[in-house]
């Protein structure tokens, strides 16, 4: 790494820290005004961004040919607008921090408040995507954290672009010099560095693919708050509306495949499968997706080729469904238990004491009954927002909205208590 | 590492982990029958534990003489007692597993409920403390999670044997094997290799001194609940109540000067230096603390030696107090957030708005107006029980009862319902 990667996350992390301690101290009403002055800006700044993002799609189709990088990365006028409109609904959003979560006075008479308080600083180490850039530090500044932002190389001069709009427009409107940071060097080591700043960094929430999730819980000292990756599945009990089921395998699978709860395995229940297998293959292979069976799948459903071992592990996060054929509830639940991600996962059953057990023994941040993994989302929980889907039980578990940007301290008010 | 420590930490692990499952679905009365059948076996098996004990307690006297390690090892008829007694208090708490923490229907009928469940399986890092093997158990046990502990090498004998007992009794009634876990190698590398298994364990909470809390800090892959550090500060306001000031500075410095919730430095405002600092200090040095002063404390406080950096930063953990002059609670507010461990910390004060801006802007724990630090702790807060003290923000913060040993998941009926 050279000094200047160093000295430059070092000194934007200082800086960070220093704004955390004015930031937890604002108001809601200087909070919001600020971020509608961000989405205005964002706006009227529109032809600016576009010739930055320009430059990232120009340089990567340099690098290579494939479109799909380049769709994720570019920006329109029509996204840029959606990302400020985004900026006005965080604004709408309850401001989590000062809620008394609870109160409650001693036997001695001293009183304790337990109250929501930001986290202080917050890392963002992300891929290419630039609208994460935005919504990111929109959402970490409402809960009253400095945000450090890590983007991806591909979107380097969007994201800068992007972070000096939002910093310009709220300085002038009183956004304390170091909320919004953006690393703008964009080697491995500079992330490396960001992993090392216990000090100054109080969380890291990576965003992204496998790699960069795994390389982050590896080598980061700063607390990490996990999040999206989904080997989800859907079970197909015997005791299933299959109509129904055949509605939630397609919508689970091909609703949107590329996201992290989607459906990457169905499994389906014995007693069921000849009937099911086949009207569901033919569905599902009618709308492109390729699908992978275990031998007795490949029985009734003509379509599957056969599975490996590494398809029960694999997310897809494309049109690829491994099918298996399970003996009933418990080898499902053993079976999601042993391969899943701890994401999303459905059963579909009109039998109760199986819903029950399913909900209750598999180990997962949503667990559903009846209907498309596809619901975890912050939006569609109604939670407004969220920084990401978090797939282990530290702190936050499922999709993250403001709230789980926080934490709270304890107030204690006395008058001369001692303790005996 | 040899072989052998290896395969004893895995093959554990393995173990807890199959557990989990298990003790993620029982129910409070078969957990609380197992809790009162251990307190029993406890009592019942005092010999036993006395003599294994009287092991360590050997073994320690022989590599020195320093009585201070051997009375924190020593187990007593009385402190067996004491801590079966713990068993029946955890089982009268109530369990937190189960508890539906939010629930709302969304607009297309689906209905969300989020749900507490365990963490799954935890491991306890501690030191000498013999007791602290059967409180991290139960406590564990009581939120649904298995537990992996290892203590340190000089309380090996008893932890074995308490370990054995609990388990003993707990089986009869029900407890799955591998749900109390206790590592019998006590090299270093044993204690490396469970910060290594993040496929097993989902959370280790370090108990013990600023070495073994770094270390884990630094060296482990799993998420890690940082616990236990406290350079607490009472802060003396120009206008507190002085009487009543003396009497919380003493009690947080001296009635137990060995614990993270204790005093470290005492911060005084300028105004009342001259009046306040002789009486107090003369008092502390009656109590046989010993004093180290900023030059303006030393010109109002005779006893008081010179204090160097080093002292504002160091968590004394004996009768020895840092004091410091300070112009007004500005200055009190950034000495404390510079030097604090983020623990508990207190101000003196009749003035509201001093108070109010210290509680706002201290970034701690627990932060007090006009009481002792020393109520930081689980019993005092009325939690019943705590398995230690967070300093961190993630997760939990400040003393650690059932509620924070466990996460959530979000439980989710439809009928039939996908994403357009």
């Amino acid at each position: 790494m050279t000094t200047t990667a160093t000295d430059e996350v070092i000194r934007k992390a200082k800086r960070a820290k220093a704004a955390s301690a004015r930031l937890a101290a604002m108001s809601r009403a200087e909070k919001d005004e600020i971020l509608l002055a961000m989405a205005d800006a964002l706006e009227a700044a529109s032809s600016e961004i576009l010739e930055a993002n320009r430059r990232d799609v120009e340089a990567v189709q340099q690098k290579q040919s494939s479109a799909a990088p380049v769709d994720r990365l570019l920006l329109t006028e029509a996204r840029i607008a959606e990302t400020a409109e985004g900026l006005r609904t965080v604004a709408r959003l309850p401001d989590p921090v000062g809620e008394v979560l609870a109160g409650w006075r001693l036997p001695n008479g001293i009183e304790i408040s337990k109250v929501r308080v930001p986290l202080g600083v917050v890392g963002i180490i992300y891929e290419s995507r630039p609208n994460v850039t935005v919504d990111a530090a929109a959402l970490c500044f409402k809960a009253g954290n400095a945000v450090i932002l890590r983007g991806g190389s591909d979107a380097i001069n969007s994201n800068i672009a992007l972070v000096r709009i939002l910093n310009e427009a709220g300085v002038k409107h009183g956004l304390p010099e170091g909320a919004i940071e953006i690393i703008e060097t964009t080697d491995r080591a500079a992330a490396g560095q960001l992993m090392r700043l216990t000090q100054y960094v109080d969380v890291l929430v990576p965003r992204g693919g496998h790699g960069l999730i795994r390389r982050v819980k590896e080598e980061s000292r700063v607390p990490v708050i996990e999040t999206g990756e989904g080997n989800c599945h859907v079970y197909v009990d015997a005791a299933a509306d299959l109509a129904r089921a055949e509605e939630i395998v397609v919508n689970a699978k091909c609703q949107r495949p590329s996201v992290c709860n989607a459906a990457e395995t169905l499994l389906v229940h014995r007693d069921v499968a000849s009937e099911f297998l086949p009207k569901v293959g033919a569905r599902l292979a009618a709308m492109g997706v390729e699908l992978r069976g275990c031998d007795e799948t490949r029985r009734h459903m003509s379509e599957a080729k056969p599975a490996t071992e590494e398809d029960w592990a694999t997310e897809f996060l494309s049109l690829v469904l491994a099918v298996k054929v399970v003996g009933g509830v418990d080898e499902a639940i053993a079976h999601i238990n042993r391969y899943g991600t701890r994401h999303s996962e459905a059963i579909i059953t009109q039998n109760l004491n199986n819903a029950r057990r399913f909900t209750r023994e598999i180990d997962a941040a949503a667990v559903y009954v009846n209907a498309s993994t596809r619901f975890t989302d912050g939006g569609q929980f109604g939670m407004g927002a969220e920084i990401g889907i978090s797939t282990q039980k530290l702190h936050a578990r499922g999709p993250m909205g403001l709230p789980e940007l926080t934490s709270y301290k304890f107030v204690i008010m006395g008058e001369g208590q001692i303790r005996p």
